[in-house]
């Protein structure tokens, strides 16, 4: 584990339960000053087991104490002086414990604005805020407690942000937009910018077409909910008539595009890459892999999962997992199953010639 | 509608005809003050049909007035008290209507140079134009009539923006790109970053490869006629020698990367996450869709449509619409035929031994 | 060319001998003062033979001298008063010519820090650093000789620059990463955002579930070494536990997604808007095609080849060539074939079924 997770502060496992739950199995007094992999942790360091795989190293580690289910502890032989904080979900209990560490180790930030931000006299800004280097929070925007906005982030008109926002360097909101409490958002991130609508106002055909793309005002804005993070220079688009919605405790990866009017339903993911085009609705706990393609206008029920590059044309109203994608090849192989492809028609109708040619003969 | 979009202010139909055209049929003297579906507008309000699946709400709707085509309005029946306006293109005139009662809901604001922008004495900007907070402007760059930087833009040296450019936040303009006049650019747009252009210089094979790979100067730049539209954090490089060209009301969806001296037609658009490789020269008046990949050097006829998620690897010479993408289905479904689809070959050879054994029945 | 390679300086062949390599045959006092293609070229210019497409125009052109290799140099009839520099490689001479011509045309850039710029009392810039408007370093950054930082560029806590490091405009360089000498970033880009880890804590199915994703803390950094080149708004994540590393002379272009604990092996190229899961092992010498995806946990030997648009699931283990993409093909007939291939399983069976029944004929 990177030194910087690392502090010199310990903690009591007792402490850990406390803050954290679970139950201790052995010594509740033992202290532990940081994480690390069973393998490689000593005696000041918290372990923890959530795949079977490493079952054996529980044997066999130096760990002050390890993170396991109930259900896994009784699978490990007897091991002398070694705790356990018992849990039913190891891998979520250290993410927490991990984030502790770290708030422990980062050196704290004073409130304030830097000196170079420009924030309008109309905006409101919470007292405990930290707002960096060359920000622009424009009229009528309001800040929340504890917001933290890096260097060059840039807040529109009448945004609204939560309290414990954080913005990272570069990210613009728009005018009008709103987010929850808690949300994160990674550099260069745009929400709210305006959507990709344009009325086509054309006349007459082909060399002789005259006349331009009128563009739709985006007058709706985007409406972010508590606890959802936004990955670098992913953008959301504000909505034509009515708000964009992200539903709470959505995660976005990175570059992502996300259209106008789209509501992205609670706690499901989007990996990197993906497409989402404008006014497709995406249900609660779905799993969107990376570079997926979704087309406009669709809807996609609760608990869906769509793989890697796959790509949605039509809504898939029941739950499980969908799929478009071929995994690479070696590239001759492959281009002589597409050559057969792109005429499989005519493959189909072989078939066909064979049937009728036994079926005759089956006559005869 | 969002409440952005209304205003104090109402306007008649005579004065919406004048401004826009169209032929009143009712009360040219109605007010309307902004803009509502059929079927949610008020008397105050301007509806507007372009879909014949509303025609319906016509029937009912309690608009002031309705945009309305000469065609479908034969087809409504006769309504007391119902005010139209006439126009060929219903869609096209809402948007206009939409843009000038948004301009006036927005705050007005002031030209002039914010404290905070930093702007080298040898650029030029014009005395109309609003220059936000943390605006950098570099020497010999040209600022049209009543162009918008928004917070955080980047001008390079020698750039010239056309009248009434508006670059939102945090938009990069390299040196010596030129933009023309109404250009609207998205937050975190970036425009004539290096092409992606290495010579190879290596000797030797596998892990005795020596050498590097040298950089081949990007020494073109960007051109970008009126009235295009970009999205936000899409990348449009610059040149090896010569521009890459941008042709005038070409609108560009979010994060769609086009590449060094490619040639964009006019009236084309392109949808969110595409990629358009190197060299590439795509007609006027196409439409390419969301996630298409194009490859380098290769030509696209006017009128040209690829939909979403299709690749592009040769010179598509014809008008019409080309495609290569999937939709996703049960995961389970699919694998079952991508196996099949890998060996398509052996399939064939199949159906080769068939026939053959067929033919050689036929001459017992 | 565009003027902006040209400049008043000339310079002889023997010179550039002296400086970049080559034997010369003709006049070694030959002045050149920009480079042009050979069909365009005048007396005062230097031109390179590099495609055996273009030998017939090395006997009309009216370059100074021409780069080319020795193999081709043979081929070429006699031509009086026409210069050669002979070198292996004319192209890679050409564009190490082509960066000193625009080194030499381009404005000098003082050394020193920007009025406008944020700089930490912790931080440390080398005196020959050019430090733009409006950027941010923090505390602990350490910033090394003649690096460029552009305007908006923020420079996270502890970040390490090495010397000759430029960073375009509105880069996001997160605390704790590293660059090594030389490494360019295009505008926009973002280095070291949070890896996209949660930990799933949830109880129950469907719509009683209840819980949320757990955020894993990202404490790994990115390190990236020398000669690296990346694209504009491209993202590369910082490691969960250990670093992301991008090794040496690793070009990636725009767009590009790399995800946590990836590791890019040297002189590895990546083309735009390619996509790489976290803890993916890239080799050494790879070409990865735009818009490719690869899975994350996957290994990909040294030389391997992926073309536009394919998706790697798995690990790829000896160098070669992979493809898994189509070329988008006129829309109707791409239907036809795509429903055969959604029911290829029913095709199988047919032709399993024909087969079967010839057999049974064979044994009447």
């Amino acid at each position: 584990m990177a030194s910087g997770t690392t502090s010199a502060m310990t903690i009591t496992l007792a402490e850990l339960a406390r803050r954290f739950g679970g139950e201790i199995v052995g010594d509740a007094q033992q202290r532990v000053g940081s994480l690390a992999p069973l393998d490689k942790a000593d005696s000041g360091q918290l372990a923890f087991l959530a795949n079977q795989k490493y079952l054996p190293q529980v044997e066999t580690t130096r760990a002050g104490a390890v993170l396991i289910s109930p259900a896994d502890l009784e699978k490990v032989a007897a091991r002398e002086g070694l705790n356990f904080i018992v849990t039913p979900n190891p891998y979520a209990y250290f993410a927490r414990v991990a984030q502790a560490f770290i708030d422990l180790a980062t050196p704290a930030v004073k409130p304030g604005v830097h000196a170079s931000a420009s924030i309008d006299p109309g905006a409101k800004v919470a007292a405990s805020a930290v707002i960096g280097a060359h920000v622009t929070v424009e009229a009528g925007a309001v800040i929340g407690e504890r917001v933290k906005l890096d260097a060059g982030v840039v807040i529109g008109r009448g945004v609204k942000l939560g309290d414990d926002v954080h913005l990272y360097p570069n990210v613009t909101v728009y005018h009008g937009c709103k987010l929850g409490a808690r949300v994160i958002v990674h550099a260069g991130a745009v929400i709210g910018a305006d959507g990709f609508g344009f009325a086509p106002d054309f006349m007459g055909e082909g060399e002789a077409r005259t006349g331009s793309w009128v563009k739709i005002p985006q007058v709706g804005a985007v409406d972010i909910a508590d606890d959802v993070e936004i990955g670098a220079n992913t953008t959301i688009d504000r909505g034509a008539m009515a708000d964009t919605v992200i539903e709470e405790c959505v995660k976005i990866d990175n570059l992502v595009q996300i259209g106008h009017n789209c509501r992205i339903g609670a706690y499901t993911v989007i990996a990197g890459c993906a497409g989402i085009a404008g006014s497709t609705n995406i249900g609660r706990h779905c799993m969107i892999g990376g570079a997926v393609g979704i087309a406009g206008h669709v809807t996609l029920a609760d608990y869906v999962i769509v793989t890697a590059q796959s790509g949605v044309s039509k809504s898939l109203t029941k739950p499980g997992m969908y799929t478009s994608a071929f995994p690479a090849v070696n590239h001759a192989d492959w281009n002589k199953s597409a050559a057969i492809m792109r005429n499989l028609d005519k493959l189909r109708d072989r078939i066909k010639a064979l049937e009728a040619a036994l079926d005759e003969r089956k006559g005869e």
